[in-house]
């Protein structure tokens, strides 16, 4: 009989119609619990806003189960040495798919202007098509990639950059210029490290197509604020659709609120959810439980 | 030499870079004329606006081939006994795709309360994901099936009614009333014929799931207008966003201008793209020439 901690309280009630039957289909026998001494722990299922923040004494946890893609508030933890895996959710992937594809159609066909028009203008003149509208996706892992192929499928010409070289996309400090000179629509899904932040510096707005749109679902940190809206501000970017904070809920005050050319989403884009995850978390015990590798583990030198 | 009327003078400057070429390509040895004597034109280029109304003395005629979709402006002309071919044209059938997917993508997300929000609202709860937002398609025509396929793409399920029994497809009128009462989001595609005129009346509207939103980009003559403010106003019907209209331009005074529960778009869903029509005109005139049947014959009994 397993020992499962599940060290994020608030979502329990979330989680129970669902991570008990999915580890059960598994072929797994666990209990679930939401407090348990930390020797007796196998697994532990956790939330950036969970209250365990000391990992020392979960001598026998064989791995710590992130319910979020993001690990930043947890991976820099010095007593975390057990195994840390991300959630890549299908659920997640979804939702993030049908924001990203959602928004860049948004600004493809120019929605905002008829959905406000109070001067009742009628221009038929129509946009491009997907095709003639190249998009750029900053960061192509599991959500990055998905985004990329849902617009693909609609014939929009996509460009992948990544911070490690993969096949068939861009990569480094060159493939980046190259990579933000074409981008129409600009996507950033990259995850927050070191490397990423303030990633979309003044310097490489200015790398854009004038008039360029971004969308940011990834990381509030990806963008220097101050750089944006003096970019907005310049007519360099066009518009800015930003799911994604350096604080969240953004502050009533923030600038973001009130440009004409932001439009703050409030971090909708991707949220994982319990039925999809409860299934990933029922497969990663069970590789666990079988001496397989774990899925989606995050590499402790590059914080993702 | 073939002589091909090319009867739409205002489209001419679009088509000129476009047409002559995609002849060539299809090994076809034409002239193109804006006028001629009309015993010698083989093939006639048309649109709803052209000059060209009497068809009677173009005896040597074996096409009349459409720019549009659309030929309820032309099919009942007694004077038109040539074959008709509608336009499918693929550049037309992405632009539908992009607007009716983008629409669907808006609504499903709730965008329009993030695009205008004055009183910086900051409400994390997330949408439903596609999966669990049911589509329902009138009209599984080129236009309806390449819009199903893409919302399927985005795991929408999608239901697809046709005026004729399809696979795979509700049909009559026990079929409409299964299609629309699971529609959250229902998008007409239907082309305007005396059968599907006010086809969504008051009735038919009350047959909707309560709040569902209603895309129309096929035509206005579908949805009775005083039903559907109507039931926007009992809440009813949550949204429509609006390609087409009885009377285009949408007068200034029409009340879809100003009612807060309506989105008017300028007729800009599917516009012929010369680029791509240039290449399906030579297919159906080399078809013609080689005797084969023409692409897009129009049923002058269905009237489509």
């Amino acid at each position: 009989m397993l020992t499962v901690l599940f060290a994020a309280p608030a979502l329990w009630p979330e989680y129970e119609p669902h991570l008990p039957a999915a580890l059960a289909e598994a072929g797994l026998t666990a209990r679930i619990v939401t407090e348990a001494a930390p020797a007796e722990v196998d697994y532990i299922v956790y939330a950036p806003a969970s209250p365990l923040q000391d990992f020392t004494p979960y001598t026998r946890t064989k791995a710590v189960l992130n319910l979020w893609a993001g690990v930043e508030k947890i991976v820099g933890n010095p007593t975390l040495t057990q195994p840390l895996c991300r959630m890549v959710d299908p659920g997640l992937t979804e939702g993030m798919v049908e924001w990203v594809v959602g928004h860049t159609l948004r600004h493809h066909l120019g929605m905002d202007r008829h959905i406000v028009n109070p001067a009742r203008v009628w221009d038929p003149t129509c946009p491009p098509l997907a095709r003639e509208r190249p998009v750029t996706i900053l960061g192509m892992g599991a959500l990055g990639s998905a985004c990329a192929e849902a617009l693909r499928a609609l014939n929009f010409p996509v460009t992948g950059w990544s911070r490690t070289e993969k096949p068939g996309q861009l990569h480094g400090a060159q493939g980046l210029r190259q990579a933000l000179s074409t981008a129409q629509i600009l996507v950033t899904l990259l995850p927050k490290t070191p490397e990423t932040e303030n990633l979309l510096d003044a310097d490489r707005l200015a790398l854009l197509p004038r008039g360029a749109v971004i969308l940011n679902p990834g990381r509030g940190a990806l963008i220097d604020d101050q750089a944006l809206l003096a970019a907005l501000d310049a007519g360099q970017i066009g518009h800015a659709t930003l799911d994604v904070f350096r604080v969240e809920p953004l502050p009533q005050d923030h600038p973001f609120w009130s440009h004409p050319k932001v439009t703050v989403t409030p971090h909708i884009a991707a949220d994982t959810r319990a039925v999809t995850s409860s299934r990933v978390i029922a497969e990663n015990i069970q590789r666990g439980e079988a001496g397989e590798p774990f899925l989606h583990l995050v590499d402790r030198a590059r914080g993702y």
